[in-house]
């Protein structure tokens, strides 16, 4: 499943400079995948595949149409004509494949393909400044896990302190389905939802806006050819039904859920909105980055047989560096940047992407291409690794105190969220997954 | 809101003469919209706009092709060209509204639009056997509530005995998000589904079949126009935004989703297939089974102002007996026709639809045009009326027998469980569902 090319050589440059910076998320090596539109594209309205490229957006639908691109990277380009990328995904991960090979060629500074499509760069590239990057696919069916372990005793720890673990953890990859509407790509401002707060059996709730305002930060994926209905998919197989991953916010209202949401699960303290970062970091991509799954305690229960892939244990961890910051009305006001208030990563998720959608579909559930998957809540054991308010401050309990003096328990109107990725490995380029940004607004 | 006029008017009959039966669902009264396709047309995949009328199907594509639609009518069938009602639901009720009345006329044995049509029959009408029924909408969001409350209390006394209803039922329209993907027209198979089973803090889940394998009695409602994200739709409103109704069948699987839904909700438990019948009713059709809402007794708190509205009271109930008949492989073998097990009626929903809406909008959440919503379990009050066999048998502690003494606490496989739908009231002419109907397969 593990496979290194020459996409992945450290030597390998770009004639686009940017993309050789140090600090760049989109190197060479990177070209994650996105939906664009952009002034400088007649008409302007008409959405372009593109692929991240330093500062820049490589237009592989204009790829196509120059000639650059042949064979199943050719067709690839055309599987996105309609402006979204679910039917490229709905061809597995070949396709996908075979584009980033080429492409990869083409923004080579030292190939042949390199010189030909630099010397067609004013047709091929633009700013990603003057483009506007939408979402990724049309997601028919969004699906969120709650795999950070050290998030689900960090929140049970809120409510029942005596046995925060639920008894089902170790054994099933819990998770809900969340509203596919409201998923929104990065830079979507977030309105605060009203709902019902208060409420007990003895007390009458009332409804406003919500008080107790909370992201969460995720990791997505999308799915690729999906299956039928009543066809699971084995856990040995089920990392190949995985094209790429982005960054998720999970926004929370905490004080509607914990009203609502026994005895069905979360409902409206989420459906209001769901962010995701706009690049497709396809699985490719991460192949170097990828490690052992979390190593479990000798005490906890090995996987059910469905659920156990020795190949996924290997390598079904990703070694993904996690950050969120934030910046109030008044940090920009006084000229501050973004505060750093958590850092986390990836590998401290419980169950691997494979196992999570091998158990999808274990009960014969079809994914359909295109579909997001979130990982759950990515906290780690130490305190900067609790990766939402709610467990940061302890349940609202003991505020962060940001740089210009002012103190957070959740969210205010203006407050912005911006969560980063970076996969780093010696002898390897570092690669980013850009950022996913959203602002409270009232 | 509610309107009546000569579509409801007793005294029309059909030159369709299966239209006139005293049985049928679908008189003239009636007239549901649905997707069909039929090897009687051609090409055979494509799918057309189809209303039933009798036993028949009326094809609207064909209507409008034949220049017997005008205005606004004959732009509600240009819009579901694609196949599905979706665009046509985004325009709201009006052009339902018109084209129901149209074909209406057209169908009327007394009517001058009628001789025309009749005369035009060949190329018209289709027997419902030689079709085949899609789903009527590609339903990108699906969303299932909780109102029966005596589901509810059921359903609770078997988990907490001491405490049945959850403290916030009275005050939240409780629901979760249901897999959209797997929802299926009335007459697919249904494959009993794997999952962990038996699990408990001090003793190892299980994987396989499951053995608790259920259904639950529902109706579902279509989203029309659909609103913003971060747009309410008011109470007073919402009732504007549903298109129409059918039945729903929330397979359950009760083992599974005791042990995997605390914290977060079902999941694998319902996600491998729900059914619907295919026959959206309109709300049009509707009108004169408008009955107030559920009385609360007066120890029940009112409704939050967000969900109240007092027209809504008036007429957000809906009077639709409900059956479910249960038939076995042994049973078809002996020649038996398959038994009812239960009666209800969908008058016993705590939450009507216009608050099921309004509740689904108040946090911001939008709803696409053609979404799907469930109310929950209608069961009653008496033993009969308990609407999954979960409830009907206590838990499974006290199975059913059946005519040829076979006794059910759970479905087997090939057992088919049949719902059926009526609205009856003096002065007006009863109308039907159809049918939603599944058989389980191993």
């Amino acid at each position: 499943m593990i496979e290194l090319d020459a996409t992945h050589d450290p030597k390998r440059t770009s004639w686009v400079d940017s993309a050789n910076a140090p600090d760049t998320d989109f190197p060479i090596q990177n070209l994650p995948f996105g939906i664009f539109s952009s002034d400088l594209i007649a008409p302007a309205v008409s959405r372009h595949f593109g692929i991240a490229i330093g500062a820049s957006v490589f237009d592989v639908t204009r790829a196509k149409q120059l000639g650059l691109l042949e064979g199943l990277a050719a067709k690839a380009a055309d599987l996105a004509s309609a402006g979204t990328l679910n039917e490229l995904f709905a061809q597995g991960r070949a396709p996908s494949r075979e584009l980033r090979k080429q492409v990869s060629a083409l923004l080579d500074d030292k190939s042949a393909e390199g010189e030909r499509a630099r010397a067609l760069r004013e047709q091929l590239l633009y700013p990603v400044s003057a483009c506007e990057l939408h979402l990724p696919t049309a997601v028919g069916n969004y699906t969120d896990f709650y795999s950070g372990i050290h998030h689900a005793i960090a929140a049970g720890s809120l409510l029942t302190p005596e046995n925060p673990l639920p008894a089902n953890y170790k054994w099933v990859p819990i998770a809900y389905h969340g509203r596919a509407s409201s998923v929104r790509p990065s830079g979507t401002q977030i309105r605060r939802p009203h709902g019902q707060q208060g409420g007990a059996a003895d007390r009458a709730p009332t409804f406003g806006p919500s008080q107790r305002l909370d992201f969460e930060l995720e990791m997505g994926f999308y799915v690729g050819a999906g299956n039928a209905l009543g066809e699971p998919v084995p856990v040995a197989q089920a990392g190949d039904y995985i094209v790429g991953f982005s960054l998720l916010n999970d926004w929370s209202a905490r004080d509607v859920q914990r009203w609502e949401m026994f005895p069905l699960g979360p409902f409206l303290s989420k459906n209001f909105g769901t962010s995701v970062s706009p690049w497709v970091v396809t699985a490719d991509a991460l192949a170097p980055f990828r490690m052992p799954a979390m190593t479990r305690p000798a005490s906890d229960p090995q996987p059910l047989p469905y659920l156990h892939d020795p190949v996924d244990q290997r390598h079904g961890g990703i070694d993904v560096d996690l950050s969120v910051k934030l910046s109030t009305d008044a940090m920009r006001a006084a000229g501050l940047p973004a505060t750093q208030i958590i850092h986390s990563n990836a590998q401290y998720l419980y169950w691997t992407p494979a196992q999570m959608l091998a158990h999808h579909t274990s009960g014969g559930c079809d994914l359909l291409p295109g579909d997001l998957i979130g990982t759950g809540t990515i906290s780690g054991p130490t305190r900067d690794q609790l990766s939402s308010l709610l467990e940061l401050t302890f349940g609202g309990t003991q505020p962060v105190t940001l740089p210009n003096g002012e103190q957070r328990a959740f969210l205010q109107d203006g407050d912005e969220i911006t969560f980063h990725g970076r996969c780093q490995r010696a002898g390897f380029v570092t690669i980013g997954f850009g950022s996913c940004v959203g602002r409270i607004v009232a």
